[in-house]
């Protein structure tokens, strides 16, 4: 599913605002105005593709003469070095003032995609499912949660007023129980998670009726004990410290979704190339 | 030198949109909106402070109660696992409603500055400096300038519309010479640079009157040859594909500058925490 | 809860373009710039007072010299005729230059809880909640919802990113327990709810694993056999065309929830007054 | 007369944010993305339609590819229960993402519209018009305005920037005399009006150069006085508590406007369904 | 009065963004960050002063800590070289910084203001009144509107929704008389102008029951005429290409108003200075 | 160069609200909806063109079905008298709805181009270029500059954030050395300039390494020296307060620029027609 079509342009105007405000390109201002050129986009490394929605904007917005194709691919694919994923159309000028911006989303979506892509690699064939956090990029919420998306994994709540999630700072002076009652009472549509650090929290949040229980910074062993005394009465998220390396170990444990803030605050850039073609 | 207050207010309120709408943060509904925290902003990692205006921002827009204080930290500070860089005091449900977005300004751009002041280091005693360059995350380019300078960077241009910088790409039916001069006679009052592949392209650009040279993937034994040729006549720059573990061979070359793509693009977060206080 | 402060912002300065652009106020013009006013903002009905928040935000763009104060009312409280739920103090100019704008959305947002209030009192005892829809006001959703909280009654899906919801539109070509099978599969922490015209339709949604059912259009009596079905299985929403004359019938079959649009579609203005004080 | 084309893009870009943000639309990501419909726009029930610019501009912003035709219908047309208004034609997501947010903007347009026709029906044939207020709901006065002309009603001052209306607020320590002299002096191209209580006050106004009386809550038989007073030297509007049973009363006093809030502030939703078809 | 401060606002907000973005001010950063300073606005010509309210929001916009004082000055007072009309107290780096937009605002504003001053005075004594027109500067209108009014001018209609005028244009295949009836149909509480080349025009309009002529290119004896004929049946305006030398002439013909574009499209700047004290 | 066509966006939308909000064209709803025209847009004076763009935007905006072509014309062509520079054709109403915002934009911005034109002209022959300054009007920074280009001037800096420029005002406390030293070590990529008002000032920049000198109100005379001391070291750029008869006395002194603020602070309007055509 493309993240909504508004977002997109909004974050494209605002990114070329970046990019060409006062003047405009003054380096392409040299180039012959009617010269038109043929651009492939090509992958310079091993991912999954994401951002096209963002590429084929940036270039309407600079110049709706630019035609943009996608051959066979699109948001999720994996691609390969030297994989020519597209091609842009149009005036060398405008292709040449679109080329870093369509690049800088382009790269940074597939970067997530492509990390989120290691995450459920790493947890293969053991069920689990792997979901992003609010830990996003500031503005660029919608596209980072539509990559993960195209990378294989899930969308975790999209902002707080979409469900309640008692973390143990919601926690002083409110028991679990009366947390859960309370957001049930006063919620009575959305689900209820609780963030626990014991097994006895757990039991008191699925008890008071919680939906989802948050495992926080739980050790592998003591999640297999947490999903045995939930069996099924709830979903059992886990959270914490892990990385590609040590993420199947908590997997193992059973849990339904693992959660992983490192897919939209640390994943590296894609690394793309715009090449012309004679 | 801070970013522009304009645009951190922007950037803000379109984060805390994303965090908010459309109902609020349910689960703080729940908690006592009488109580009051004092809350540390801790630092669980090594590195480099950045994005404090962008902190105290995103509290004033959440409730004007909530104060922010720094203590002896400002950006650009170094900072280790355990600090307490700042504090947050007010009520406790809007310090919650708070946290996660600043904590990701806070963390994004102290991942940039860390990032930045390891490539600081790398090249120590060399006398080169680092700068950013366009490929900045869509929508925060002033905000991650900021962040470079505070990791000890220095900033490339802005945009498109600073100066005249003309990559292979621009040169198809245009010589160096040519586009060098036109430029100049374009836009006097701004400095030109070229990239080049070759000695040959950098005694041309020189020659032409560039007062910038990019050495693009240059070996670093061909920069130095290239440093030589140059002689002062121009700002020599270092772009390509070198990392923590090269750059100081590239450094070696005695370039001037050696441009980064990497500190914007794929610096990972830098790990901070909210802990409330009793 | 109130709505988040931003979005309040936002509302409050578009509307007060609409009705200052571009000279200002031609007729405040005309007083004496110095003249002070005391202006009590007074009930002339019965009913549920919304909206204080908006009406803080429009005197503070107006003019930050206003001050605003609200006695012991609060977002909720019943109010009746002659009741004086605030005081607006600060230049004549400006407290009439504000005084629209504020009306506009005070009497909007009381309308909006007061009809609320009066489904609310139309079920009591009976344990049914009354939800809101998505059938708002296009740009005031956020005011809206909040003041069917004011009203006593509870949101429903803030918007279509929140959570799944199958209507009968959705299904063409996809049967009930494939479109929660897949919606289960593909937001895994969202709830799923299913709009059904039958009780076969009921029990398939259930069995696939539907967390709630929206009985729509259905009678009375057919609602109590829906109830039964699901037996606490998942949670039984009634939507449809009911009134205020009918909805207890409804509310009596067992649901837990009763949602109706009318609460922020068709709500009348709650009469206030401004009146100067001598 | 359509209202701007400019407003109606960025009120159905709020509104299209406020349900779509920040995922999208996750039920619809259900559903095939090759599959086609057609949908009919169908009234249930009587009344004025409005808002047919808003409902093309919608399935615009969502997915250009989507047709919108209205066969023999536009804003003003009255309408009967079954009567398919309208046809939407496009990608059955696409068709499903906009239907509320275009519903929303018909049903509510169309609402206004509706109610202002049975003022304007009510007053038949004694060539009393009838006008909206500034009474509208906040951020859609520019919509609500047109649906009032869709209705047969006219409009009022667009904001207080468009003449001066000088009401009882306004004259503390400030004649009417005084004011309206001041008024023709400060704004000659303006109209200038007074609100009146009284006959004697309607005297001073006219008198004094005012080209608008308004009325102010007169009963039936002082309007007429009123009216026989004026004697055709002045515009006589008549403004106050009256309602649909009432009004054709204070019609019959001979004004030349009536000025109703309800139009915009009290109007319910008209009730339009989107009917796939096969 | 003052321009709606909203307006003030966004205008401010635009005009720092073009002159900050992205990285803020280069040179202001060189600066000592505890240096304060007192600088003073100074004028360096005759004229009229407008625009302080866009001094006071840049600094505000800039830096809170900005204090503007202006002595006895306020818009609308006539200034001469040397006079100190403000001056502006804070950080030497801040001031620098705001410097250049306060001064094109209060240079562009009071360059409008002065113009119109003289041609209010070209015409003193003969009981014209001088208007502006819709030929502004875009994006400035009402800055510019409030400029003419600073200037002793009075503002025509602030845009195309608030007053009919009919133009020669709109006549095409519709004879005065239909244009003035049909208008006062459809917008019954609006003024309605005519635009006329001829007598015959003018008594066709005023027939037909405009509030306004516009006499366009007549000849000052012409006038005359006009006046005469209308014989305070309507408002006279004239319009047309005179300049400050011949405005005199036509006002000698006693029209109530001449209209001037000039005074906002053709205004040069007025020139004040920033000068810093020891 | 155009200029950002994202900015002429805004700044078209913006100049469409200030005239259309809120109901529209009141005048052109008396036309008949289906008439349509050609209508000619005439020079009536001597001058440049530019602001084509504008035009264009503001007829797409007002109704995608208004064509412009603009023959042979281009930004930056000479017009006379009586040249017809564009046709636009569409519908009567949608064309006059646009009139005026057009016209508004290209005569503000061929004013500009115009006046920049005739300071070309008057230093023709000399070497010497024209260059702008930062003195534009608030919010039409982009669209002045270009039009700068259009008349044939060269663009100063486009903002603070761009290069240094290190004016009297920030060497309290700094001695020039000390200033070009510190700005050459912040931004190695930037060029910096120095405003000098003595030859000792012009020798301390240059020996430091600026880029460029600013000679502040330099006599004539005393400029043949600056140009002689500095002898290509670096760019000599003239300001102060020069006008069309005195500037080439200025020029002959032979420095490389001469910025003069009036081209976009003081130039005024062109003056175009619409003239409909039979």
């Amino acid at each position: 599913m493309d993240p909504p079509i508004g977002t997109v342009r909004e974050a494209v105007a605002r990114a070329l605002a970046e990019d060409l405000t006062p003047m405009g390109d003054l380096t392409a201002s040299l180039i012959d105005p009617g010269a038109r050129v043929n651009a492939a986009i090509v992958a310079r490394q091993d991912g999954v593709l994401a951002g096209t929605l963002c590429v084929e904007e940036t270039c309407r917005q600079v110049d709706v003469d630019i035609s943009v194709s996608w051959h066979v691919y699109t948001d999720g694919d994996l691609v390969s070095p030297g994989d020519v994923v597209g091609h842009v159309h149009g005036f060398l000028r405008s292709v040449l003032t679109a080329e870093r911006t369509m690049l800088n989303f382009l790269g940074h979506l597939s970067g997530v995609a492509t990390l989120t892509e290691k995450y459920v690699s790493a947890v293969q064939g053991t069920g689990v499912r792997i979901l992003d956090t609010r830990k996003t990029t500031p503005g660029l919420r919608a596209l980072e949660k539509a990559a993960v998306r195209a990378g294989g994994g899930f969308n975790h709540r999209g902002s707080l007023s979409e469900m309640v999630l008692v973390k143990d700072n919601h926690r002083a002076g409110l028991s679990i129980t009366d947390a859960v009652k309370q957001a049930t009472e006063a919620w009575p549509a959305r689900a209820v998670e609780v963030e626990c650090d014991t097994l006895e929290q757990v039991s008191e949040a699925i008890d008071a009726g919680a939906r989802m229980v948050m495992l926080d910074n739980f050790k592998p062993d003591r999640i297999a004990d947490a999903v045995a005394l939930v069996n099924g009465r709830a979903m059992v998220e886990v959270s914490g410290r892990m990385n590609l390396d040590t993420i199947r170990d908590y997997a193992q444990g059973g849990p339904d979704v693992i959660s992983v803030g490192a897919l939209t605050h640390s994943a590296p850039v894609f690394d793309f190339g715009l090449d012309l073609e004679a």
